[in-house]
């Protein structure tokens, strides 16, 4: 967890000492977002990635607006999942034409949104292309549309895996020349390919292994159709580590595959324009969800640290989301930085819970109440991925640094 | 799942046929919750408890301001969790003094309003019992206190332990006595005892073990402080069945060991209110989540019902909320019941992600976009218990029936 420097006992967020920062919210807890970690995340990406690739963000990883804002001129587009999401892509500096929308089960209201804004709509199903176009010809704004494809293989080491297989998501491979005709209606602007397979992903050979894979299948759905790809997003699923043992995941391998591919294909996709879409990668490991020590106290030879925030604000950091095993985040008392810690103790949150539990028997500097306990990789489905009226507690804040 | 009755087709909740109701309310996805199974849940649970028990309603089960009101007449008293759940209390019929605070690592802010409000305070640890002391002669509001125990035993086939072992909750019962000179502070009015071992119990035999440890501990401890109890809150913990082969729990064989209790430790309570704190159990079965099909489609063989609701709505039904493996809640097609079922279908939410799942292989009738999917045991736990704000799509409602 290096991505925040420290000076003496201090945690720094974009050098503002934690301390100063907790003066400057004016309140515990709060989630910061360091705008020098998002900005070297990127700009360490482009260096490694071949120059060709375009880069998008994935909004639902952290829909914060001035967050969005921020990351917008540094990105070539964004994606959403929502209709909520759709406005703040419109609200930020990016073109709609670099907005895709993606999600099974739009509604057609959200469907008559993104025609009239003009961006691409990524078609989960047949039914909701033809949904699509029937509200583009009541409405006469031409739909851009791409294609989510379900592949036909699976992504390996994947934290959730979202293609390959029966799935909700996207349209199965081998399903895809069937809706040739629909494409072909006038109301309809296809623009491309969607082929994402799986998420939080720390294994560069696989996810080698799935570029490969979506190249020839985009290859081959561009044979079949016969019509020409404007882009092909080839999803995201880049991981960052949360627990012991897991290391940041190597671009390197994957910029040389992706290299590669794109010579490899280069007759098939010379004016495609190919996509990468990262969320959690750009943003996770910028964020600090950030509390206040409340009680201390021991019961039966144990030593319980209960803090003013906990699992309704940060679920997955209480192991209560889509972890079946619960492990520790990485956590610090970010005023008392460079010390000795000393014996091992429980974080716990101030909800009549068990469940409420930020850190399991973890070694800390000695902790006093009014100390400040941060749990890092929170910049990415932390806020929005919590239930945050889960017994009425105060709600935290969102900063930007 | 014979809570609700149905008439044809049709789902009634309180009477009205589910269709009438999606019309009534506006839009899809809500929560619906029904008065009068809540009030026939009351009904039964008085019917059957020894009469000299008092029945509290524990807020942080359902918030719900129009809930707490129409609860507030039926029962002795309101439990609450934050500050927001005191407001909502303070807001209902219910005297301050039939009200309680429970939850470790209370704010002094909070306190503070506890202390105004004239309502119980559960203290959890020596040092929160100093800090309300403190309060206390700062403001002048004497502090109605009552100990929250941290029990020498366990509750068995609890969902969720809260008592036994090392607990950030409450005092450990061998401390108590260290703590006596802190409550006969002229501050201190000191009104009893809270002790509660764990949640989502479905065994009548285990909670009958409980409440005879309870019952012993109770008056271990009024003898070792020599102070009258002005009441002992025995906790609640009732659990409701969610899943296949669970069945409604028995009140029956509790009500009879109560009884006994009562009249085996007469002399040591004769002046004691003793008081269950239930919150699942009032509620829990009284609510539906509804939401209505938007896409359906087939995937390698298998079928996928898409509805607008999803996880960020419930993420108990999802699975994500405590469960280790998950199980599909009790769902319905609510304007198709009573008609055969078909082939096995899978119901997932419009979220991208795998987790987003309502029911996985379940038979249904035949269904069609536009039907309503009703999930059972909905009314506690759910609305406030989930990531709303997870990928920003819209909000679901509230209403009671």
């Amino acid at each position: 967890m290096d991505q925040f420097a420290t000076a003496g006992h201090q945690l720094l967020v974009n050098q503002v000492p934690i301390t100063q920062l907790v003066d400057r919210v004016g309140q515990t807890p709060f989630y910061a977002y360091d705008r020098s970690v998002i900005k070297q995340n990127i700009a360490q990406l482009r260096a490694e990635l071949p120059g060709k690739i375009k880069l998008h963000y994935a909004i639902k990883a952290n829909p914060m607006p001035a967050l969005i804002d921020f990351i917008a001129p540094l990105v070539d587009g964004l994606d959403v999942a929502s209709s909520a999401e759709l406005i703040h892509a419109l609200n930020s500096s990016v073109a709609p034409t670099q907005v895709s929308f993606a999600g099974p089960g739009k509604r057609d209201a959200e469907l008559q949104m993104a025609l009239a804004s003009g961006i691409i709509i990524n078609i989960e199903s047949e039914n909701e292309l033809k949904r699509v176009i029937a509200l583009s010809e009541q409405s006469g704004y031409r739909a851009n549309v791409a294609l989510r494809i379900n592949p036909d293989f699976e992504l390996k080491s994947s934290g959730m895996k979202m293609g390959g297989g029966a799935q909700q998501f996207g349209i199965d491979a081998e399903a895809v020349v069937n809706i040739l005709p629909l494409l072909q209606q006038p109301s309809v602007n296809f623009r491309g390919l969607h082929i994402f397979t799986g998420s939080q992903n720390l294994s560069a050979a696989s996810i080698c292994e799935a570029h490969r894979g979506i190249f020839a299948l985009a290859a081959k759905i561009k044979q079949q159709l016969k019509l020409d790809l404007a882009h092909l997003n080839i999803g995201g699923g880049f991981g960052i580590p949360y627990f012991p043992g897991e290391t940041v995941l190597d671009i390197k391998p994957i910029a040389t595959e992706l290299k590669g591919l794109l010579e490899q294909y280069q007759s098939e996709f010379a004016t495609t324009e190919v996509i990468i879409e990262l969320g959690r990668f750009l943003v996770g490991n910028a964020g600090l969800y950030v509390s206040r020590v409340t009680d201390i106290k021991q019961s039966r030879g144990e030593t319980f640290v209960i803090v003013d925030g906990g699992m309704h604000h940060h679920l997955a950091a209480s192991g209560n989301f889509g972890q079946v095993i619960r492990k520790n985040y990485p956590v610090a008392i970010a005023n008392k930085m460079n010390l000795p810690t000393g014996d091992n103790v429980t974080i716990t949150g101030p909800l009549c819970t068990p469940l409420d539990l930020l850190a399991k028997n973890m070694s800390f500097p000695q902790i006093e109440v009014g100390d400040i306990v941060a749990i890092y990789q929170s910049g990415a489905y932390g806020f929005t991925a919590s239930p945050r009226e889960f017994l009425s507690h105060p709600q935290p804040i969102e900063v930007l640094v």
